[in-house]
């Protein structure tokens, strides 16, 4: 049993804290919001004042919205870090540019703490059913000291090396092809209708053909059914897609594909679509195209 | 048994024209090389003069590359559709613009013959073990009268419509995801060994994350192994992906996402990659950045 304490309980954050007090941990938890404190408190976290319990803690789970939260949250003017004991280990979960991670990883390590680059990937049911993906980065000591953590919150965790940013890197690269394939689903579904072809009839086809992905079966029948309950937003991918343009920039990467979906989802937020279910991305082709998609029954 | 033509035997329609044998048809081959005849022969392939028989033929199979070479062989100056009989129908192949599927079939139904949309998807190893995808849409009859042969070919037809052009439409949009997602895997791949992770470790990750498709699971792998035996070429692309931005264009339907794929796939075809498999479209990327991409062992 140890003590962690969790930074962020949105809804990745709220279902990893969940998992980490289903596995016996005492779980002390923070956030903007006193409500989402509170509400973890009835399902078994600590009470108490989070800085006063931090020096206690064994780990630190971060599952803020980006790289600016993180960072603020854990070395602003009144950052937690400071208040942490030698050793404890903090495991940052949220999507950001890698040389953000290493950083953090030089900074934490010169107050004698262990960091881990550990994005998570899966979606807000797989927080909740403790089978998240981490693409995970850092010493060998920041992975074992965060070991009760990732076996609590996961299903899966690659080993990306021995030092921050790879994980951060791993994660920019899936969320990159994620973004693609929400927008080329989205281009592809409002194509057939434009020709005839119904999205679910779309779906049948593509689901079984060489033209189908992880994120048509999963953001697809959205479409289908129109509902566009956010599950994972349109606000997500200007940020996500952004790290990997900013990247690629600084590299001297070209990613024409990357920035074509860039631009799509900077203009469906523009349209107000932000927060909606990111397959709302298929409104924005409609709209232009002059296409009715199928509304919730 | 059914007399059944076939015109077109590259590596798609040889392996359809082995099918149709193997299932007990008398089987007619015609191409431009007449070592693809005289290999089918050997096969168990009828002999004599290909437009001699055509009057006995039940059905037509064209498999060639193309709409014009399709609408030549059939209704060219030496076409074959005035050597057939009434009634005889027309299996159309290859991916084309719905439009003209449209007006070949006006054109067929003209001369008395039945006429069948139908494009395959699904690759020559498919295609050699009968086991193809055909988005196929016509008259009932036409589907009556084709069923002998989508039997002997095909592993699953997708049934589009009463009328030519909604199997070709279904067909381009299948494409237009498939090549966008190769596009999307050259640059991800690509990104992901500018930040230092091998593509062996890409796919692995991956290939098991929320960023997969298909055509990642498919492809990748070539580059993996530094393997570029052309299975389908980056040739097809600028052909296919033109047909999409064609009907795009004409039914003023915006699609930045395949717009940016195609010009890839074209600059591809003018750096001397066009009869590499379509995964080499990842030297593109590499070459740019001055990235090393895995050799062959």
């Amino acid at each position: 049993m140890q003590n962690i304490g969790i930074i962020g309980l949105g809804s990745m954050g709220y279902g990893i804290a969940r998992n980490l007090i289903n596995a016996g941990h005492r779980v002390w938890g923070h956030d903007i919001n006193q409500a989402a404190i509170d509400r973890l408190v009835v399902e078994g976290a600590e009470t108490g004042i989070f800085r006063e319990h931090a020096v206690n803690f064994d780990a630190l789970v971060v599952v803020v919205l980006n790289a600016d939260q993180t960072q603020e949250v854990l070395f602003g003017e009144t950052g937690i870090a400071s208040s942490l004991h030698n050793n404890t280990v903090i495991v940052s979960c949220a999507t950001i540019p890698p040389d953000i991670a290493v950083q953090m990883e030089t900074r934490a390590e010169k107050e004698g703490l262990l960091y881990l680059d550990a994005p998570i990937s899966g979606g807000a049911i797989r927080a909740s059913s403790g089978e998240l993906t981490v693409m995970a980065s850092g010493r060998k000591a920041a992975f074992d000291a965060a070991k009760p953590v990732l076996d609590a919150i996961s299903a899966k965790v690659f080993d990306m090396g021995d030092h921050a940013g790879a994980g951060s890197a791993m994660k920019a690269t899936n969320q990159m092809l994620a973004g693609i394939h929400i927008a080329s689903m989205a281009e592809a579904i409002t194509f057939a209708l434009a020709q005839g072809i119904a999205p679910a009839r779309f779906f049948e086809v593509v689901s079984q053909s060489a033209g189908t992905s992880w994120i048509l079966e999963n953001r697809a029948p959205h479409i289908v059914e129109g509902d566009y309950t956010p599950h994972s937003t349109i606000n997500i991918w200007p940020k996500d897609l952004g790290i990997v343009m900013d990247i690629a920039k600084t590299t001297g990467f070209s990613a024409p594909i990357t920035e074509a979906a860039l631009a799509l989802f900077k203009t469906a937020v523009e349209k107000g679509l932000g927060f909606e279910d990111d397959a709302a991305l298929a409104k924005l082709y409609a709209d232009t195209a002059g296409l009715h998609l199928p509304e919730k029954q």
